[in-house]
């Protein structure tokens, strides 16, 4: 069998400007490459996280009706060293932040915080 | 600013067994690990690549209806070293495969194979 290496994971996004200042301002990923199509009308953007683990592959359709996200696909998980300065810094940033939620060695571990297109982020403590 | 790292990304899958032998028999993902929810009615299951780049979560919720996936989120993208050895490998497999796609440097360099549920996870050549 060959071997496979998780390479990205890509979403549309409506706005491209709206979701790459969320990414970089909440997360702080950078760009990595971009493919820009004006004559097909779609631009790719790839981001990442500092480690550059994977990669977000924003994909951004020109005058789009927003996305129908659908019932199936979860969230993307981003893994942090101290949980409640993050949740602090993104409330303090006017995020839309869910409330600290469930329980690992008597410790809340994990919140969601809500991309522009409505996408989920669960932030973890890392490990 | 708190640094972030990508850790998982989460999909919920109506069969967990035929997700699983799906992941494992196509990309050779492994279960990291697992939190069996019985009394709540579900399972999370985690899958990682070899390396471990970042983990796949399978939600299965018990006796759930098959999930809309709408038209938002993109698919999960895996790399590989020679892409036509793979494709042939997942053809002969019996999987919903497409033909190999795009050109980047003379070469065809993706292709997309569908899961159980209809998710899409693109093979791309690895750089």
């Amino acid at each position: 069998m060959s071997k496979y290496k998780i390479a990205h994971s890509m979403i549309r996004v409506k706005d491209i400007d709206q979701s790459l200042d969320f990414y970089k301002k909440a997360f702080g990923f950078h760009e990595t490459r971009r493919k820009e199509k004006p004559d097909q009308k779609f631009d790719l953007v790839f981001l990442s996280d500092p480690d550059e683990t994977i990669e977000l592959e924003l994909t951004y359709n020109y005058d789009h009706e927003p996305y129908d996200l659908g019932n199936g696909y979860g969230h993307l998980a981003l893994a942090v060293d101290d949980l409640e300065k993050s949740w602090s810094e993104h409330k303090d940033q006017g995020f839309n932040v869910t409330e600290l939620s469930g329980l690992d060695n008597g410790k809340k571990n994990y919140y969601f915080i809500t991309d522009p297109d409505g996408y989920k982020i669960e932030i973890v403590r890392n490990k």
